[in-house]
């Protein structure tokens, strides 16, 4: 079967609608691209005011195009564009790109244009690109269609494309293609979304992930329309064994505000886009040169690689820069084993280093031999995944033969980082080595890149997607409530309910002191602000005191709210409390939040976030996440925490959220951590309701 | 006076001692290198085996040639250096670079040969760099004594150098030469400093400082060996306008361990280096790219800038990209005045944006007179330090003139980001614009570029020196002593002593309960780990038995030490507890380090660092360099700490530590600060000696 967005991105035939002769001006250019690198298919120039432009007869109006085209380039006026569509769509045309901005973006008049532009496009099937984009260019075939300068002033490619351009704007897309043309990648599919009226940034997606010609997807976006959309296509890539490489700005609230202003997008949650890219297995890029960088590097993909790397240099001060840069990024630079430093120490003098970084000394280039063997070494060692040779130009000449036999007989990922201008770069790069001119462009693609090949080992753990429970309470509920439902999924409650004091102090005696009392409401969401929590009471007299305060106190925050009795539980001790979030992201739906408790996990911003659902082992890799991990795992000879257990109620939290379709929110704050193999305690829970 | 380094880094005449007629030997390079280049002194080869050389009279020995030379270059072994430098001197050579390795950094014989060689340099008077070092190169006089291939591959510049290299590694010395040619910087001195025997890295910064044709430095180093040394150089580099943007290895503990297995250097603290860095006006770079950039952003350092930037582009979404990564490298993007937004949209569509960034969008390149306009309001605009303009290169170039008017009319610094191939670029960089083609690389200079003209605005506060203190207790002293020492800088002492059990009690009731009870003695450090400590005790009767508990647990703790009775302290409440500490640095002396006192910000590492002496306002920056911060400034409708008396106990335990050259370390941890207007209390305080 054919995809739908075959005719606009593969089209066998265009009409551009509003031709001009002018290459510099908006009708004129794709034409100007069109002929000048030879695209194969038919070229139907559509305007009455000309006979001819570009050597191509021009027609006068789409009625007069005398066969059906699979694509027409509309490069007219908002106003005019519903009805040429319609025009077009009589006379077969399957596909078309919309130039003209003062749609949606413009607000008011635009906003029904584009809704006009919409219906139409629903009603007849026609597959409309823009508008407000800058048309598109498939470098396999020629086919352009892009009103953009950067295809004559960028060097066309020779090979066959593998890399496609996906992007929310049509300035980026030119200046990646720019950046990564220099760098000689091959590119298939030029793509900007412009307005997404009628085909989103998912949509294309989806197409690329198909797309016999496209292995990495570079991609630019400040929203995305359609979450579950997005992550089918990018399941579908990782099925493929694909990439997308993606840039989403909005990453601070400065920069959120400015895509705010520029598309009305909502940028979202950034940390969840973040999350969610590393559980579909996208990597997220910072800049163009590192996403031009990291295409390069995908394009060895197939080699195996992770993120315990070793250095090899002729420059003791070269392997402490990069061991300093590398580690700051997130990499591992493992010592290496007796038995490689003693292949190693066989040809490097006194002076050198056989640890890691491996500093073979200027000297031993002299030697062949050697640093073949020393390659051959890394290349085969279990204890790392990637080498990465750091030389100054004319020494990687010297080892240049050596690197690039040992780097096609061994699958492994080698990258050269040339300080000077090597003259075997091209040389390495058909062996398969990644090379770099520059030290810090080299860790921000590498770093990045590591670490995907890393995940990649060890899938997301996804668990099992939790079905609808029958029982959620209404909503809202008061505390008992929440940890009642809470207790469906795993989540043990120790707290009771009093309904008087003298219940209060009972029950206290059956739990055991010390004691803590709540208010039970489910008006007053925020109890210690309203004064209704009492903690270490140590007996029945404490208690009686403060029952009558709370309900005091109560009284008096909010006298309107249904008191429904008080919540008694034992004091508990624990290693630590974390807070445990499940919410509702308007993108990627239930997400879960997981931190420390308390004040300063907020001013340092050490959380970590998932899409749900998760399973056990991904409970873990949030907990190991946190900078404040160690506090779990007997930092300092205090005791281990129950990490286990906070798994599986981390786990439990997104499963309850999952299974509660009425509920926009699920919270357990604090989640007392206790020592390993005594488990967790809620000490309170909190069920939201979608707002009104 | 001339400079002692004069005759070695411009120097008139030239010895090469093993001198070689292959350009690709060690006694050759050099030799083509002033030839081909026309070095205008005196050359004299020196060998026996040749009689002339690359078209130079070879002369058999130093004795035979003909007049007293500036500079001798040794091409010879390790073992024959110091005899050859004695004949040197005979012969009036004032200067010698030694290329040899096989010294200290081979240890052994190496390390007798390296002291034989400090000796007679000292007792001779002659200025010997190196051992191992790769020589060195004097770009205004072409005097080249480096065995360094780069300058043949690196384009030779045509204008008067101001930069110059100094590094601790001949091997970055050539990576960063190559990297900043390509950008076109012109260089004055290429030195490298091998072992340091007998010059160091802050006597060539103190020659360069002085040297008229030096304006910024480029430094690499992995230690310093003369601390106080590189102190007054940066400082004479400061009052004369210079700047030092410096690279320092060992940053991370496996970059540290390179550098040791380097040079067995130590690498030293590497947040020390960083703050003695910023109190220097030293600009902290990361990588070689990002050096050079820098290096091009200083020779525009007497334009006005500083953090905050107007961001003018042509696209949404590049704006929205720049504020992403200019937030998050430390920049101000602030909203733009009122006026100047309305001066802005004059010319701008509805779809642009005014607020910052500034989208002009892409027609507005076609109304030049209101680009202009729009650019000089930007360039007088108060709220704003600095311009960046992000554009596409066509429409870079379509603005050039303007910008390049506006900015040789208006000292402001402007840059521009290009992000295809913009024919202007010359032609700005001519009118003093910034011009960087990629995003990455211009926040990566433009961050700490800026940063350092904001600092140079407000410079460092360094307070007034302590006078030395006569009265230090005899170290180790238990916390009475430490307190009441600590009382003269002005920290308040609100603990007293008790002797026994009845006194601590008498005390407690004129203190006010509840109070804390600690043992006091000078041979228990850590008095919690002992059991030492019973706070909160609430009456007489709790005191009595803490007593003796404490008591117990001291004589069970350490049965040897000498208790010198209890100290008694009352509870007091607080908003935080600081952790202050004075230690002494090897390499810049007393340092004072400030955090947040607990188990997190060891984790999170969030503590800030100055070299003593500080003043208040300095102390107030070390508490608003803190991440937790917010928490003394009213966090969350929580009351504000008294910052001004936190200040002034934060400089007051520096200057404690200062005045006492007999103690190795003082420290208040914690340090109570109280509501604003309360103070601070000393709840534990520590004076340690050196280590025998």
């Amino acid at each position: 079967m054919t995809h739908r967005l075959e005719p606009l991105l593969n089209p066998a035939s265009i009409a551009l609608i509003g031709a001009s002769g002018d290459a510099g001006r908006i009708g004129g250019m794709p034409l100007d691209l069109l002929t000048r690198f030879g695209y194969g298919g038919r070229i139907f120039p559509v305007n009455p005011k000309y006979q001819e432009v570009f050597g191509l007869r021009c027609w006068p109006d789409i009625e007069s195009v005398p066969q059906p085209v699979d694509l027409a380039v509309l490069a007219i006026g908002a106003a005019e564009v519903t009805p040429m569509l319609e025009r077009c769509h009589a006379r077969g045309v399957r596909a078309a790109i919309v130039y003209a901005a003062g749609f949606a973006e413009a607000g008011g008049a635009g906003a029904r244009l584009q809704q006009e532009l919409e219906q139409f496009a629903a009603a007849s099937g026609m597959v409309v690109a823009g508008p407000n984009c800058m048309g598109f260019a498939n470098l396999n075939t020629q086919a352009h269609t892009a009103f953009a300068s950067v295809f004559k002033t960028a060097p066309m490619q020779r090979e066959p494309g593998k890399v496609s351009l996906l992007t929310q704007s049509g300035n980026v897309c030119a200046a990646v293609y720019a950046i990564a043309r220099r760098l000689d990648l091959p590119f298939s599919q030029f793509i900007n979304t412009g307005n997404e009226a009628c085909v989103d940034f998912s949509a294309y997606l989806d197409y690329l992930a198909q797309d016999p010609h496209t292995e990495i997807v570079l991609g630019y976006l400040e929203q995305l329309r359609d979450g579950p959309g997005f992550v089918r296509a990018c399941r579908e890539l990782e099925r493929r064994g694909k990439v997308l490489i993606a840039l989403k700005a909005g990453a601070t609230d400065k920069g959120a505000q400015a895509v705010r202003s520029h598309t009305s997008a909502l940028a979202g949650d950034q940390r969840v886009y973040s999350a969610a890219f590393r559980q579909l297995g996208v990597i997220e890029a910072g800049d163009f040169a590192q996403m031009a960088q990291l295409a390069g590097l995908a394009m060895l993909r197939h080699r195996s690689a992770g993120r315990r790397v070793a250095v090899l240099t002729m420059s003791g001060a070269l392997g402490a820069i990069l061991a300093d840069r590398f580690v700051a990024a997130g990499l591992d630079l493992p010592e290496l084993p007796q038995d490689l430093q003693a292949t190693l120490r066989g040809g490097i003098p006194d002076y050198g280093m056989v640890g890691n970084p491996v500093d073979v000394t200027g000297n031993v280039v002299n030697n062949p031999g050697f640093v073949r063997a020393a390659l051959q070494a890394l290349a085969t060692s279990d204890a790392i995944d990637a080498v990465v040779v750091y030389a100054p130009g004319y020494m990687l000449d010297r080892m240049a033969e050596a690197l690039a036999d040992v780097a096609r007989a061994h699958p492994r990922l080698f990258a050269a980082i040339d300080t000077g201008a090597a003259q075997c770069r091209q040389a390495l790069r058909e062996a398969g080595v990644a090379v770099f001119d520059d030290l810090g462009l080299a860790v921000s693609a590498l770093a990045p890149f590591l670490a995907w090949c890393e995940a990649r080992k060890r899938p997301h753990d996804a668990g099992a997607p939790a079905p609808i429970a029958p029982d959620l309470p209404p909503l809202p509920c008061n505390e008992a409530a929440a940890r009642a439902y809470l207790g469906r999924f795993g989540l043990a409650d120790a707290a009771r309910v009093a309904r008087d004091a003298d219940q209060a102090v009972a029950l206290a005696g059956e739990l055991g002191y010390p004691v803590a009392l709540k208010i039970l409401s489910a008006d007053i969401a925020h109890k210690t602000e309203a004064g209704g929590v009492a903690l270490g009471l140590a007996d029945a007299a404490a208690v009686r005191a403060a029952h009558a305060r709370l309900h005091a106190a109560a009284a008096r925050h909010a006298p309107d709210a249904r008191l429904d009795g008080m919540l008694v539980q034992r004091m508990e001790r624990g290693v630590a409390e974390l807070i445990v979030g499940a919410t509702r992201d308007p993108v990627f739906g239930p997400v879960l939040t997981v931190g420390l408790g308390g004040v300063l996990t907020e001013l340092y911003g050490d959380t970590s976030h998932r899409v749900l659902p998760i399973g056990l082992e991904e409970a873990g890799r949030m907990l190991r996440e946190l900078k404040v991990f160690p506090l779990l795992d007997g930092y300092r000879g205090k005791p281990r925490a129950d990490v286990a257990a906070a798994c599986r109620a981390i786990v439990a939290v997104g499963d309850a959220l999952l299974a509660s379709p009425g509920a926009a929110e699920i919270e357990v704050n604090p989640l007392l951590v206790k020592e390993a193999g005594q488990g967790v305690a809620m000490l309170d829970a909190l069920i939201l309701p979608h707002s009104q």
